[in-house]
């Protein structure tokens, strides 16, 4: 028997839509899968083979669950560690490794990594509370991180000037100067268990305004083959000096020099890879499957230009969401919508993306802004 | 509100492989849909909202079933069409439309509806018994139908010699003319409530020489534009004078002499339509729910050249599936598995079925070829 993909139970810390989107990759395997979610409505409730409520971060809850699985990995990275370490202990596989999610949960850690490495990144101190922050002024612009439990962009904050150094989060954190990039990249690579290794073509994003969140995302990203190679080599340069089994996703600055520099990495599928379901030969999410199931990596190369547009909860509406212009956008050739069945809409949720195809970059540059537009979450 | 498609129960009769990738491709719009099927490990089983087993055929349980639902559609049209005629009476939505349905269980109605609408179709005649059949030998070679109950190639047998005829179904039935055809193609159309249609381009049929299920599948089909145009145009016209509210596959011989014949209809996603999920812009399953639901229709044209490969229980075997060569195949770019979910093998049982992408049409042929020797399921 050559494969045993439809005898291993595979389970997921965290039922949101990445773990949604891992599923509806895996019903083409008939891989079972167990989730693990504290929210008894998580996106991924309906359709998981088994969905347990209950927290990501006891220790004895995560134990628990992963005793009645094979396989276990992670769609969010606030996860407990040890009992992760402990199930590794019981020889259970666990995919991306418990002491790299460790390492990537605390920011600093992640920042001292790529300095022992070797790997480019902003020049960065580690700040213990607010008073250190403010012994920092000469880093002035800078970027403040918490070291942990920062998530779709909380826990960062930009310290524009020296007078603004007094806002300092007043807990273990780093302080990184503000790069004055040209573009923000992002690239999904993939390894697993035999050591084989893919990168995506690098995807350009666009962060909302006040918002801190990715709101528009484009592949292939507009930048030279020489930046494109050098992106790429980094980010392979990552997942192997990390030693990941898994998919990484790596956010990087291109600098108005042209230089490179790491900003952060996700040890998970990634809003970044979301257009790959439908711009790419093979998806993130499947790729996330490959990789931790040790199947052979699928073919990362773009099938067609993709955007990919954030479905986010319109400002000053909190409720039962419905979606606006839906119609009309589903009428157009290309147009891709996935709902992550959220009942309750809140201002900024993430609450569903859509992926738009269109051979010619400007236009679909042009009919992402217009899909933004056209579709609304309100309540 | 623009849309209501999150409030509307979708029920579906059957929970095989096609209503299977029918909720794959609802799980993108948050569509809540319940499953009837008989067996309690039907490949929708774990995916559905609710999945109720009970028979299809039985009118109490097709009536209480569909009582729950808003909108009630069908994935097999071996169904009881009183009990979804009197679902239509109390206000429920089926489509496609009962006495549809009915029309299409029996060959007998279909073919007299081709003849009664000028829809070419092969000659024919409609016999009672064995002995109806014996009386028209001078239809050798012919094809013999059984009126009901025919499916994946059950209650049909080619006649081949006038020797053949006593071997005639003893039941009621139709006796057609055997066509020389060149092509076999089958087309997809679909129309919603509004009254729009569209056609999926003509894909080319190639039939497992014992078993008399479509084997492979290329699309789209090496056919001039002239026959194309023309088998769109016949595709669409039936879909329209059966003023059906779904998607029909509509199965057609390309003749030697470059004529269109209607052979056979189905009311529902089709074998012949698997490829559109990776080879067209809307898959077949997304579009049968944008029908039924009344969505604008997804458009239709052709991404990529694309190959379908069934994956057949193998001869010889019967028993718990495993599959061989899948790991072989997944290290392919452009190779798509899709397994049904069933956990027993049996000779000829679709368990599976592969798509391939390749932008050449000769390479894609042979690498088809290459994955049906590949990959085996095995008890």
């Amino acid at each position: 028997m050559q494969n045993n993909y439809q005898q291993q139970k595979l389970g997921i810390l965290g039922g949101g839509q990445l773990g949604r989107m891992v599923i509806q990759a895996a019903i083409n395997y008939n891989i079972d899968i167990h989730i693990l979610d504290p929210d008894p409505n998580a996106p991924c409730k309906a359709i998981a083979n088994q969905f347990t409520v209950g927290s990501l971060t006891d220790f004895d809850t995560v134990y628990a669950f992963g005793q009645n699985c094979d396989i276990i990995t992670i769609e969010i990275e606030h996860v407990n560690t040890e009992a992760l370490e402990a199930l590794v202990k019981d020889g259970k596989e666990v995919y991306p490794q418990p002491h790299l999610i460790r390492l990537i949960q605390d920011k600093r850690a992640q920042k001292q990594f790529y300095k022992d490495k070797g790997i480019p990144t902003a020049d960065f101190v580690l700040t213990e509370n607010k008073a250190e922050v403010m012994q920092h002024k000469h880093f002035s612009p800078a970027v403040n991180k918490l070291g942990r439990e920062g998530y779709d962009g909380r826990g960062v904050q930009i310290l524009r000037s020296p007078d603004d150094f007094h806002k300092g989060f007043d807990a273990p954190g780093l302080l990184e100067k503000l790069i004055d990039f040209d573009t923000e990249l992002a690239i999904i690579v993939a390894r697993n268990k035999r050591g084989e290794t893919v990168a995506y073509p690098p995807v350009e994003c666009l962060f909302h305004p006040t918002a801190n969140l990715v709101e528009f995302l484009f592949s292939p990203a507009t930048i030279t083959k020489e930046v494109q190679a050098k992106a790429e080599a980094v980010a392979l340069d990552v997942i192997q000096k990390l030693d990941l089994v898994g998919i990484l996703a790596v956010e990087l600055f291109v600098t108005k020099e042209g230089e490179i520099l790491v900003n952060e990495i996700a040890p998970r599928p990634h809003n970044s890879g979301h257009q790959t379901i439908e711009g790419n030969f093979t998806s993130q999410f499947e790729q996330h499957l490959r990789a931790v199931m040790n199947m052979p990596l699928g073919n990362t190369e773009l099938r067609m230009p993709a955007a990919m547009v954030n479905l986010l909860g319109e400002d000053g509406f909190t409720g039962e969401a419905f979606v606006e212009g839906l119609d009309e956008a589903m009428a157009q050739k290309g147009v891709y919508v996935h709902l992550y069945g959220k009942k309750i809409t809140k201002p900024f949720r993430k609450m569903g993306h859509v992926t738009l195809l269109d051979e010619n970059l400007e236009t679909l540059k042009k009919r992402a802004f217009e899909i933004k537009e056209l579709i609304k979450i309100k309540a």
